[in-house]
């Protein structure tokens, strides 16, 4: 391909030499002649100076040096995976129907051009939607509804009654509607298992990563919201609501009954106690604990979580608690000599 | 189903209309009529006040202002979970019998009204007891042995020779007896895997949740006591030993021959170290790092964990550092001056 | 078998009856008449003075006392795990050839001695080398390619083109190659899904545990080097590069791009950041929060981790914040004093 031919593609405004060949994608740092490379922030300024690429992608502001021919975009970001796909050779789609070596109901409802994998199980009462994709080797629980245009990976277990709007897309390894843990405490403390007949609600353009598990409600549903985006090894727990758009990176643990607000970003390994509301538009930095109530637009860190800036002035603080200590030991000094005097 | 019936069924004491009609089981806040809702502790007795379903269920001491009717029970947590079951319409039983796509071992050894799922596996000389279900496309090692009424949901992995009690509940994506993590480091630094031949023991009326790992013993076993319930996505590393009734809450990870004592809790993510004693009846809080041996009958957290209240109050007064950077800033002028003087 | 013949298949220096049996092996602490122990570490010395094995295995500068015969070896954790095989009786191997009920693709090459078991998918342009064992239930995806001795256990999820080396071996629930979780956000803030083109190459002498999950890379490949060990439950974002030799202990998470240098050790539960790069022969202790690059041959704690000794001294430091308070007050106290002078 050529330089020119991939503006047209991109709808992106070429500066340089239109019939430079191109055959790859790759970082501002790896590439060389024949690469595509991008420029997502002004930040990586420096950086293009000494790139080796041919063509690199860049936002319409872009100022800096280079010598590599310059394609102008609005987003840089999402030409460069637009870009990355006129390279790509795919996998074949996989075949449309129903593999022989899948287990069917009989009264399952099948829409348009679905595709279910081999060795897949689709239970009684299962609804797929049109060109629902359903991997090899996952199962689909009784009653289970999954509409249009999502796609299963394999080895994904849904269990009964879960339902998955349109175009979500769920990872190997999940498992979307196992029971809640929760128990009553009999007077000899031994627990008798609450039943958990709650259903977990995936809305519209959903991704959940891989070996993600989401537990049913105990009653009622479990909701992760339109749009936001869940990595690998996620933990969410038994009638959680998770608003829309969030984006909840791996090995989070949401506590039962949480309440996440739209917009909300909850870095890797970050953990949200029971009950506990937060806001939207909340960050809470990685490894947090949020075990209180957290305001809406707030950014937070630290176990209990706190105002991130209090958290971090405070940890480097303590860091230099032996300075303080040292302070005290000169004052009372001074203060020993000046009574003896 | 009217109140009356209900009240039966629970062995509830009704107070208010006997004939009034329900139909479903809603919380407190989102109760409407003819729902039936439940208050577990006397820390919501103003929440019931606003409350409009048509029945609550209290516990006997109740003394709360309510319209709704009222049903007095021991336990209103579990009468709850039993009111939920009346109003629900379960999935199908899993059929009895081999699933015609199940692949099991000749020699195996299947107790009364067996189930087994679609596309399963079962290797040689696994024993399954008096009406075990293993759910579709779970696989049961060889000589694993599964006591009765357990029940393997789909996608379950069970490695050889683990050994399953008696009303074990194992959710999807569960790992039980992969190998531990062991090496012996070599003279060039490479690392030879250490045989890991013991198994996985777990006791009757334990329940496991989904995509948990636990590995089986370097040699010996790695023990799960009676009762003890473990959440989704936690680890357990080989050799380690969980004591009876214990709560293993999300993504705790335990280390290699880490012993847990009885009657413990450990909330979401705390981690235990290796070969650390942990007492009976230790509550440990959400992210705590148990890193030493803890005395039984205490309540701990942070990294490393210590007397919850001593970390609270550390944690709490950290926050607020510069009041002391401050103070110490005011006592040098003080000095200061004086000695000017 | 008797010691003598115990000596000879490790070859260790005997000291002791060489005709007593031996017929199990267990620990210092629990072993029996009959039982082998051994003794890693010169901190052990004082426990096997009570041991009542009958023979333990010991490095060859072993001084101490003890009643038990003795068998110095060059590597007791070594020895001792080859001492265990045995008195062990493993599992039949796995049938060679392929399961009647896998469903492989025509154009599938298979090396010699090739196992693939019951219920497992291999997909079209699939290589799997000689002595391959693919376990049941698992699916290998399009074009992946794994070499020589590799061992792929039940349950395991394999995505197209990922590349695996020679003597691996992958766990059972781990997906490897599932798609990285990035995003470009629009103009009106939803999220548009950056294709995942690149691979994961998993190489030689890896082992990979139980329920992880590593995605493949935005474009490029996510490297776990030669010899790594990753426990169970970790995550690895797309991208990630990981040298030689290093250990990962349970649910380490590691965010994408990040670069983590050869024989570095990262104990359980530590996060690494995105874009991080921590050097060569790096230790951080368990729940560290590695957000900051970190220098070679350090030793680091706390989020964010910074010198272990450093973090330990404030952590113990802070715990003790309200004697620093203490002696402040008391310090005010006699300033006050000196002033009403």
């Amino acid at each position: 391909m050529i330089v020119s031919e991939l503006a047209d593609i991109l709808g992106a405004k070429l500066e340089g030499d239109p019939s430079l060949q191109v055959k790859r994608v790759n970082s501002l740092e790896d590439a060389k002649a024949g690469d595509v490379s991008f420029l997502s922030s002004a930040s990586y300024f420096s950086k293009i100076e000494k790139c080796q690429a041919t063509a690199v992608l860049v936002p319409k502001n872009f100022n800096g040096n280079t010598t590599c021919a310059i394609l102008r975009v609005e987003n840089p970001d999402r030409s460069f995976g637009e870009a990355a796909l006129c390279f790509y050779k795919p996998p074949p789609l996989p075949m449309l129907g129903v593999h022989e070596s899948a287990i069917v109901a009989c009264d399952v409802k099948l829409g348009k051009d679905v595709s279910i994998g081999a060795n897949s199980v689709i239970e009684s009462n299962v609804v797929l939607g049109d060109r629902v994709v359903i991997g090899p080797n996952s199962v689909i629980g009784h009653g289970a509804v999954i509409n249009k245009d999502s796609y299963i990976y394999a080895g994904v277990i849904i269990r009964e009654f879960v339902e998955i709007g349109s175009r979500v897309i769920i990872h190997s390894g999940s498992v979307i509607g196992s029971d809640g843990f929760g128990y009553a405490i009999e007077k000899d403390g031994s627990r008798w298992k609450i039943p958990q007949i709650g259903i977990v609600q995936i809305e519209d353009d959903v991704e959940i990563g891989s070996n993600v598990s989401i537990d049913r409600a105990r009653f009622g549903k479990s909701i992760v919201g339109r749009g936001t985006k869940i990595d690998n090894l996620v933990q969410i727990a038994h009638n959680v609501v998770i608003g829309k758009d969030c984006v909840i990176c791996g090995q989070v643990g949401i506590a039962g009954s949480a309440n996440i607000g739209s917009n909300t970003i909850l870095a890797g390994q970050v953990g949200v106690g029971g009950h506990v509301k937060i806001g939207k538009g909340v960050i809470a930095n990685a490894k947090s604990g949020l075990v209180t109530n957290i305001d809406d637009n707030t950014h937070v860190m630290g176990m209990p979580a706190v105002d991130r800036k209090v958290y971090q002035k405070a940890y480097f603080g303590m860091l230099k608690l032996s300075n303080i200590k040292n302070k005290l030991k000169i004052l009372e000094k001074r203060i020993e000599d000046l009574i003896n005097k």
